[in-house]
């Protein structure tokens, strides 16, 4: 059974406010709970069904003891409709060390004003396909730890970095020759130059692009060639990015 | 002033077995809204605030007179937390001819048990981008004309065709020689063969791949190489559709 100051905790973390305020963060769902506790992110509280728990004996062991619960108890506190399963809260990683020159011969991913936290969480899983060492976030992108963002990450939440970072100071902060590529309807078509995955990829918000400043950082702007006769006039960002990034990886 | 029948009717058609009986779907959102009058979809009503009419009122010419409501009265109908702008009734469009041996020359995106509506609406927009005549779904797919798809689709909605289909079957009935391909942890590396935009692309779901009937068509497995030390176990459905797309297009 679930405390009555369980479930307010649980509930205060649904807020980005409170998520800062204790270092914690929600992961909702029975694979996502699976993936926390068999990566190296510290694990507060399990919250379980009594039939999850049997299912799962093996792989919640490494875990500390999970609480059991009904299904209408885990509703209750889950910001999903339907948390059939599982729900832990987890120590929010501490920030790992961004060299200030990158780390070498990678390709970092730096997002400026990616608000929805589902397209953040595809991007994640993205950077986690690709190897990358980590994201690189402006402050007006959304949560890293809000509970949709780590839904979307399928798992991969717990194995890429996250650096929030003021993004044009940052990138204006890189050493001389660092590559910074952007996508742009007027850059170089991605087919027709070699590209080696070094440097900084930043993507923009679908509605906005980048903003000015982020955009006078950029060395490099590709374009993504629209089909013959097709009418979108844009990509979802996180489509783009998955565009680009298998440009830069064709040649690994 | 929206009046209780209206509203009634709206309401009825955020669920698909209304949706059918009415041959009708809803559009909401400013955005998209402009973007259905300015199609060639025929629309039924166009409910928006004052202020919305005086700023588009060029826009919102093709239509029928737009009926005037308050925010509160577009939020009670909508299926949006937050819709302060507008909403459509518009009718579903007649199914354009498929041909049994598909468009000449063209690639046709298959969709097989993808459930989620955004998802859906993701490869839409991603088929419109890239020109493609239309896309076969299977009686598993999500509704194409559900809310959450329709926005999802950006506007791209009233330009791509959908054909419902037994998705094997109509895979078995296509000619000899058809390319049918999918995507296969263990099919050809992507990167190493050359690809032309024609014949059928499956996209199956992405927890449980495609349907064995399905996956029984195929007539080339194609692979997304994974990033060196890359530790994501799988790509979104979206994601994986567009590095494909983006590779069947190169050589335009």
């Amino acid at each position: 059974m679930i405390s009555k100051a369980q479930a307010k905790y649980v509930q205060s973390l649904h807020q980005k406010k409170y998520r800062q305020r204790h270092g914690a963060f929600l992961v909702e769902g029975g694979k996502s709970v699976l993936e926390l506790l068999s990566s190296g992110v510290e694990t507060e509280t399990v919250f379980c069904t009594p039939e999850f728990a049997d299912q799962n004996r093996a792989k919640l062991a490494p875990g500390p003891a999970p609480v059991l619960v009904s299904e209408a108890e885990l509703a209750q506190v889950s910001t999903l409709a339907t948390n059939t399963t599982a729900l832990a809260v987890a120590r929010r990683p501490p920030e790992a060390p961004l060299p200030p020159a990158l780390p070498l011969g990678a390709l970092v991913l730096a997002l400026d004003e990616v608000r929805d936290p589902g397209n953040l969480g595809t991007l994640i899983r993205l950077a986690d396909w690709y190897g990358l060492p980590g994201l690189v976030l402006s402050d007006t992108c959304a949560d890293p730890w809000a509970p949709k963002t780590v839904a979307a990450t399928m798992g991969s939440f717990a194995r890429v970095r996250i650096w929030p970072r003021p993004l044009a100071e940052w990138l204006g902060a890189l050493p001389a020759g660092t590559a910074i590529y952007g996508a742009d309807l007027h850059g170089t078509n991605v087919h027709r130059v070699a590209l080696a995955p070094a440097g900084v990829l930043v993507m923009g918000s679908e509605s906005h692009g980048l903003t000015p400043a982020v955009a006078a950082c950029l060395t490099q702007r590709l374009h993504i060639p629209r089909g013959p006769g097709g009418g979108a006039e844009s990509l979802n960002v996180a489509i783009s990015a998955a565009i680009l990034l298998d440009n830069f990886f064709r040649g690994q």
